[in-house]
């Protein structure tokens, strides 16, 4: 078996604007995640963020992948418009995509799906999530318990602007009593894209070993599967008329 | 238009057992839902509960009713298998059926759905839950708001053990901390099925007014449609071979 | 009850550069739609092209209109982006949208839906379709047999790259091989979405009786519902902390 | 990793009373499968028919079975409801079913669905029968081309009284003019279910390379996962009350 092409694309932005964020994610939050995926085999994962010349997705980077994780925030107006076009469209051709917290208001979330993903409720008071597992036989819960528990996160309350997921894996507790579909799969084209809640860049959930289980069964989930041949566009008659 | 005709099923136990449930429904759940619903035009709503001879569900009553209530919990096994064969036979006809709290352990509706529908977690302490609209341009959630609150409620939490729904609708929040789909439309045969968590019969949830603006909604919504016609069975071909 | 206003759009090219096309639909497809819908009572039935000032769909008409209907086909790529943005946030906010048959390559379609939905096979010899009925208890298709006979099609064959239906309602059958989901659901925001499949310009389509009872069944089905109020952005708990 | 187990379970009538049955599956439906599995690396494959005792479905067979293949016809009724309620419980509890042509009459199928699964149209003349892939992405048809091609078979037409697939990945086209929604998978508690239409006993088709490929498919795409962990039942509260 061939090693599955991940890369982690980070904004990378508050990590160097803010100590605090920089005291949790020294190197990036893409860092933190490809240094627990680094620890399996099978992985071979990169790092892109947004200040690279093509926010570090050129053409070969992106043909170069099987699966992308996408974290971003504050600057997801910054993103060129060509470069989402190009990743929406390997993700119909199959390439995975991974869509963590924040990255909900990006553009390529909101491309695919069509809705304003960006529009949820929220508080950022560090207060308690309790994610609950709601489909046992999905791996991309493999390994957990019946729920995840984060002393200290950002909340996002429902209604969350999404289509119904193709599948609804985990939905989220909150302390301040807010409920959130937290973990949403949904097949395009030949492509799976995987959105998780979990991840305040002030709080340290990319280092939460729960967190970063999912993430790493999810890449597994999302990685591209061969698949039927296809063919679109003026064809012939299969048959003949009567 | 014609009269929408409600059958409102209750096991009727509770009450007759127990002086707390009775002081509560004097004449019972399904006296307490038919009170609220006949204060509409265009509902024609009578009980039937278990007691009764074929618990109150003749072929007469069956072929009457356009929505069918139940509300059950003691007493799951007491209800005839052959009657439970006949509201499923119906639904899948177009009868609508609403399945409220307890109801989830009965047989109809793990009939119907497939799966060990009375698995979930529970605590009956009186909590408060909060009940999310998940869908806001759902007919059943016509006119709430955000979220419906119910000061003390039994706790119902996920794993619920049923078919992923084909809409989900609301999403309870608990003060224990458990998530729950409370809110699960399907579509069976030419039937509608929605089920509704609230209503534990220690509280007065029937007198709740958005927990009796939801069911009135959900009748609305189950009605069945005439759609169109169905054939089935060996037939000739539509075409003649080349 | 206050009537349902419908919009009507049209392209409006194929009819004013095709003789064969204006013996056909001597006022425009838009205007055979409409004086069907106008039969109906409850229906109040405007038109608009796109050659008209933002083609037609003001900022009145948008926020006049409960269900939009959309026909294009040579002319997608002139529908201005800014229009199609008002008419996707219309769709979010509860309008319904209606897409017929080539109407499944417009900039509107694929903006709410997120996959290349121009993508599909296609022949237009003028051959036989059946459409299948998928759900006989769904509204769409009330007073419907069990399929629909069209003598001479355009025919669009499968695969045709839609995210998976909410409700499939229709699946047709070709005379020279081929299948085609045709009747497809989508709920978006708080917003109907319904493609419906048959309609080739060069064919007396929106005259076939069964066709244009399933435009207005759409219609009906498509009609904005208040639903639940809905908030978002930040917010307060609700719950004290412990 | 370990082998993956599967039993091929066959009603194994029509082989024994029909010639012409048996001079195309000579040792029955369930060898030819079996042999064919047989011939991939990480299958164990065993068969069990109705004749056996406990219709070769012991407590042993089922807890060793991670993924049960199912074909049935003309006895569907002497398969005895205890040992139905056994292989829908190990269902519900991660084990792979994959019911195959006949079988959507099958007793394991309705249960598991709710819905008459039995009820579809049907004619055994013989027809060309053309399986078109709809998700080109999805494991199942890993490897195939646009569509499989069978030159006779037993047709199947619609409406097949299912619950909508969790995702429709096959749909045929029928020389007489139907259509059938022939590849369906669910998920149902931990187990995975796929219906694979093809199969009529007079047919070779499952000599067909393109349908043994999907079976093979198949059963690995319905393998169990591990998953989460699971509890039910009274539960403490997670929060003390404010």
């Amino acid at each position: 078996m061939t090693n599955l092409k991940v890369t982690v694309w980070n904004e990378y932005r508050h990590e160097k604007q803010n100590e605090h964020v920089a005291s949790i994610y020294p190197e990036g939050i893409h860092n933190a995640i490809r240094g627990y995926l680094k620890t399996f085999d099978g992985f071979e994962v990169r790092t892109a963020v947004l200040d690279e010349p093509e926010h570090g997705l050129s053409d070969e980077v992106l043909n170069g992948t099987d699966v992308l994780i996408w974290w971003g925030h504050l600057a997801h107006s910054e993103v060129r418009d060509d470069i989402v076009e190009k990743v929406r469209a390997r993700v119909l051709e199959g390439m995975g995509l991974i869509v963590l917290h924040s990255g909900n208001g990006s553009k390529i979330f909101e491309s695919l799906l069509g809705t304003k993903t960006g529009s949820l409720k929220w508080r950022d008071d560090g207060e308690k999530e309790r994610i609950w597992v709601i489909e046992h036989g999905h791996p991309i819960t493999d390994g957990l318990g019946d729920y995840i528990e984060i002393p200290k996160e950002e909340m996002y309350g429902e209604r969350f602007d999404i289509p119904a997921p193709d599948e609804l894996i985990f939905i989220s507790w909150f302390e301040g009593g807010e409920v959130f579909r937290s973990g949403c799969c949904y097949r395009r084209g030949k492509g799976k894209l995987f959105y998780f809640r979990p991840g305040h860049e002030t709080f340290p959930i990319y280092h939460h070993p729960d967190v970063l289980k999912v993430i790493a069964n999810g890449v597994r989930w999302a990685a591209p599967v061969q698949g039927a041949s296809l063919s679109s566009g003026r064809v012939a008659p299969l048959e003949l008329r009567n």
